[in-house]
């Protein structure tokens, strides 16, 4: 997609000073998301373990932190002509969200047969919904941006999806007694963990960065393996926030550099965790949102023993029919 | 059980220097639950909404703020004899957790046949569990009390736990940005709502406090009816964690004194707020925890409209199985 109008190109890259950029764009337009600690969660891991729950996050996950600050980013001019984004899933009730904030339209393009609720959610935000035929998702979409000369947010490899998701990681050493020895974080395309390492790098360089991938939708590890961005067919994990099909040249350059390891979970793995934070913890996290704990349940995180550990709650959007599945 | 010693005597009250004297002694012991604002709930209930996750507190209920506010107000010499309580719900974790951090033993008498889930998690914090025939719990508990000479812990009608649920409004009055006009209290026995109203009159007297019964578990609806505390027989909420029998003298009197009115709630109310809560705020609550919410969604709380609302999530303890069913 690198002829589409959007806001990096690719010799950019995001540093610290674009976090910081984000967090003073944001600040007060999203939740401060608490941190939980669990002695049972942390017994059960064999860490010292604290969530950050961004599935308290406004619209239900990490990504408004990034949607807003694209949406503020906007010149007069831009604001005009609105924003636009392909996704069946969190991103678009995000983008709706920060789009409304700022007062520009946001045009969300998915596949017809996308979830009842997921579509609801980004008209209650007063987003535009066109929905189009699945094979020819981004066909569909570059034409209708072409026609509104509206800017593209892509949600795993924009500067502002990448820092916005790093304003996470600086509140979580703001607001955390003593410096985490590691993070782990559920990775989809790589945008949120991108943003996550560069900021702990940045700022607590010993700090090791784990990614987690569903052994079913593993684009990052595969792009890894490559070397460079790949794309892979029909993600299918339970994890379904998790199911992105592609990387992107951006994230995958700073995961390349800022991540410390990657580990993949089973979706029986996400199930438990899920189950477990929702019994334990009383919160509601979608299988996504789970996989990071999942993977220190599994022991699959290395070097985890006895470790001060966050784990990243990306999201909490699971309709209750599907819930209720999980729990049976 | 007026003859059963305990830490308040019927010329007791309990004041705001009580509530500062509580909150003293459990800082750092207990979460500093956090506020959530939800745009939906507040259109939904077409007021200026506010929730307090007690249902994030430890042991998953806000009644460890009393229980260890008893535990680490006795005397060495009382800590070698030990707490004792008759239930089935909350109270039982909380007082076993409690204990366990003052280093004193609890007793928790249960009804045999009590839910397994509820007697692990007394045994999990420590606690031990004795199980006595459902018709004769008070003999059965006054018996193992008088012989082990513990000390009883009223779960609805003692200083400890009326004080300490009242901590739970000092924080909700330093955290929230306006003082709130209205704040609405799931109500069982009514030890939370004698403790939060006596907390919010003293500090903010212009703030309506509204109590919220289940209609078939109204012990102190009835009881401000006779003008004394009451019994009834067989409370049948699905609201388990509301279903107290009795009401006690001395949160009695204060509920008399400082909360504004009562209202009841049907089942199916409390089931619709609970599934609300869940999907859109991302919080697990047990059936009593949304009890207020609830409230607030049926229109039951007179002059709520357009009012900055504080509404008490008091517990979040449901089992999978159940939550499973109710979700269904």
């Amino acid at each position: 997609m690198g002829n589409i109008s959007e806001g990096s190109s690719p010799l950019e890259t995001v540093t610290i000073d674009d976090v910081r950029r984000a967090h003073a764009a944001i600040h007060g337009l999203v939740h401060h998301t608490p941190l939980f600690t669990s002695a049972t969660l942390s017994a059960m891991t064999g860490t010292r373990l604290t969530l950050k729950a961004e599935s308290l996050q406004k619209t239900g996950s990490f990504k408004v932190r990034g949607t807003i600050f694209a949406a503020k980013s906007l010149s007069p001019e831009e604001r005009k002509r609105g924003l636009i984004a392909i996704t069946a899933g969190n991103h678009g009730a995000a983008l709706a969200y920060g789009a409304g904030l700022a007062g520009t339209p946001a045009t969300i393009v998915m596949p017809a047969g996308a979830v009842q609720a997921k579509i609801a959610a980004v008209r209650g935000y007063g987003g535009e919904v066109v929905l189009v035929d699945p094979s020819h998702l981004i066909e569909s979409m570059e034409e209708i941006q072409r026609k509104q000369d509206s800017i593209y947010v892509n949600p795993i490899g924009s500067l502002w999806m990448i820092a916005g998701a790093g304003t996470a990681a600086l509140e979580i050493l703001d607001d955390i007694a003593e410096v985490p020895e590691l993070v782990v974080v559920p990775v989809g395309g790589g945008g949120l963990i991108a943003g996550i390492a560069t900021t702990i790098k940045a700022l607590s360089p010993s700090t090791r960065v784990v990614g987690v991938e569903p052994e079913t939708a593993d684009v990052v590890h595969q792009s890894l393996a490559a070397g460079k961005p790949v794309r892979i067919d029909y993600p299918t994990s339970i994890a379904d926030g998790l199911n992105t099909p592609f990387a992107a040249p951006l994230s995958f350059e700073l995961i390349q550099r800022c991540v410390d390891e990657m580990v993949t979970v089973s979706d029986a793995e996400v199930v438990c965790a899920m189950r477990l934070i929702l019994e334990r913890m009383k919160l509601v996290v979608e299988p996504a949102g789970a996989a990071a704990v999942a993977a220190l349940l599994a022991g699959k995180v290395p070097d985890a023993g006895g470790r001060r550990v966050v784990a990243l709650l990306s999201g909490g959007n699971v309709d209750l029919r599907r819930l209720q599945q999980i729990l049976a």
